[in-house]
């Protein structure tokens, strides 16, 4: 089996699972418990928070809260700064933002959308001509979960405080931790990750503020992590997810080489009389987007299944709809936007595995091609 | 180490934990995939809930939705059924129930707190009197998690209903979910239990609630679980939860036993000198709430530690305060519940433990008495 959706999920990064096996049965104490153990269960969980702060190197300025997921974190940034006006988020935005400014847009926060370029970078102009006095909030993604475009944020958040200084900056990063070069700069306020991204457990996120910011919580309860996300805290998550990032840090340059020359080998190899690039030079070398000429991206995706290579039509958290509405918005036709498939890298990816991928992507694409004719 | 701390969590199961391994390397599919391997891993969440539903016999009338805890289930049951009018708890919830039902009350529900009697169960009488026809959520504990008192909720269920056939009744089962003889009756409108107070892993719980209501989503976002509560499922979690529910429901008449069996020990084993019994013949034999006379429970809390005997002073949640708000509501004087401390059993504690245990405590509260003399 070849395993192309690593941005819908990985595989857990093993040396990081067991790492942290010792949080199942050992140190498997309550860290709200007032005991020793208890007590050194929660000095774990603060020494992963500032584990996976150093990787953004954002320890000295920001805080950092668990969650239970990236989506929470996403949800938790806009319920937090969303409070009045209107806020402005591009297009491209993974639905945990835009399925939950939407759930503010009811509440009478004004939202405004962002226009995207062909590739699914956000339109840098359009989106500040939509910031105004009265904006609370700017989310932007980094990495464009379905197209791979990596969005400048420091210089989209250097321009939004310039027009207006109290907006707070947020990005959705969960495609971009551990996948690119990139330490946190000031002029970002808040940042989603998530862990089953870069080797990781499903289940577990965390939101990255400014230490001068001050979150509302999603959950209330027992006020664990400081009051701003009540739950007993998934340790055993939450430690493999530090040990996973710092793996991904300490291994990034050769990581990401890799990654760069896989998918140049895909872009090189892939047969262009059957695909067409959305994805270009200013992607993410984690994502390519393709579009099948003249076939269903799903249609191809199960016909790929058969043949042991596994991609996604279009992000994993939206496979019900046909068409994808981040797709169309980079202006997209629908006969094209209809053809998409992502094919998405991990660091487990080999250089002979892409090349048997290759093979069998055009192999399959040039069937149902011929089939379609 | 004598652990004597299960209500605030369990060590995991091993043989649930093994029994999900599948889970972490070669299931890892993301379950919103629409390749076969992705909907495999879908149609194990499926099974799991199946699974938990069957333990309590809940199948035909019941949904069940996995949230990343307790509380999150908690939290969402309230922010489901408390639209309007008032809604009526019982002074000895969770906080998990008791702060989302505060923040409510500061988006204009009425909130009406029922008084409990001196063993932490509700006042049924004080309860019924505050329910009318603008009531629309009661929430009741199942076991109160401080004192281990059994609300007899089918009861008050059918009592509350009797009054206002609209009223929706949920319960929190955290605690009493594979630590009681139950089957979920139809008056029980929604129940919340989690996964690591029975050998599951923290970060997992569910709401389970009737086929005919309609849940408000807490996270919103990809559209995970039916739409009712987004991001990636933690699938190794919920498979582990699943495991833990079957193993304890399978071996339920012997762990009950046995619990009831160690408890019957620590209650006839402490010295009735240094201690007085907030618990009585009506608790869940897994929680005995005690208080040691003239002497703080954290400072005897932390000598316990030292001479390896953990135990908790209250509920880990509220660990942070003096006097507990569920001791307090009971009635209990200042004093009394300075000194309170929490023994809860858990399925691997032994005979052995027990006796130990109690010498230690014994002594050690005698130890601290006379230094107070």
């Amino acid at each position: 089996m070849i395993y192309l959706d690593n941005s819908a999920t990985t595989k857990p990064n093993k040396q990081a699972v067991d790492m942290a096996s010792s949080f199942i049965y050992e140190n498997f104490y309550n860290p709200s418990a007032s005991y020793r153990e208890g007590l050194c269960v929660s000095k774990a969980i603060d020494e992963a928070k500032e584990n996976i702060l150093s990787c953004l190197n954002a320890n000295t300025n920001y805080k950092l809260v668990f969650t239970s997921c990236g989506t929470e974190a996403d949800n938790q940034a806009l319920i937090s700064f969303a409070k009045r006006g209107n806020i402005v988020i591009s297009s491209g935005e993974h639905a945990a933002i835009y399925q939950t400014a939407n759930q503010l847009k009811n509440k009478g926060i004004e939202l405004r959308l962002a226009k995207l370029n062909t590739n699914g970078s956000v339109d840098v102009d359009d989106l500040l001509s939509l910031v105004d006095d009265k904006t609370c909030l700017v989310s932007v993604i980094h990495i464009n979960n379905e197209t791979g475009a990596v969005n400048d944020i420091d210089g989209i958040g250097r321009r939004i405080k310039e027009k207006n200084a109290k907006t707070i900056v947020h990005s959705d990063g969960v495609q971009a931790f551990g996948k690119l070069y990139y330490k946190l700069n000031s002029v970002i306020d808040a940042y989603s990750i998530s862990a089953h991204k870069i080797g990781g457990f499903k289940g577990n996120g965390a939101l990255i503020y400014k230490n001068n910011l001050h979150l509302t919580p999603v959950i209330f309860g027992g006020g664990q992590e400081n009051n701003l996300r009540s739950g007993t805290e998934n340790v055993f998550g939450i430690k493999s997810f530090e040990y996973a990032a710092r793996l991904r840090y300490e291994n990034f340059d050769a990581i990401y080489a890799k990654t760069v020359e896989l998918n140049k080998k895909m872009v090189n190899g892939l047969n262009k009389e059957y695909f067409s690039f959305i994805s270009d030079e200013n992607s993410s070398p984690f994502i390519l987007s393709v579009s099948a000429k003249n076939v269903r991206g799903e249609v191809l995706m199960h016909m790929l299944n058969e043949n042991q290579v596994l991609v996604s039509n279009g992000s994993a958290c939206s496979s019900k709809n046909r068409y994808s509405r981040v797709i169309l918005a980079c202006g997209i036709d629908k006969n094209i936007a209809d053809g998409v498939l992502r094919l998405s890298l991990g660091e487990d990816n080999t250089q002979e595995e892409i090349e048997e991928a290759v093979k069998i992507l055009n192999s399959t694409a040039k069937e149902l091609f011929e089939r379609m004719k």
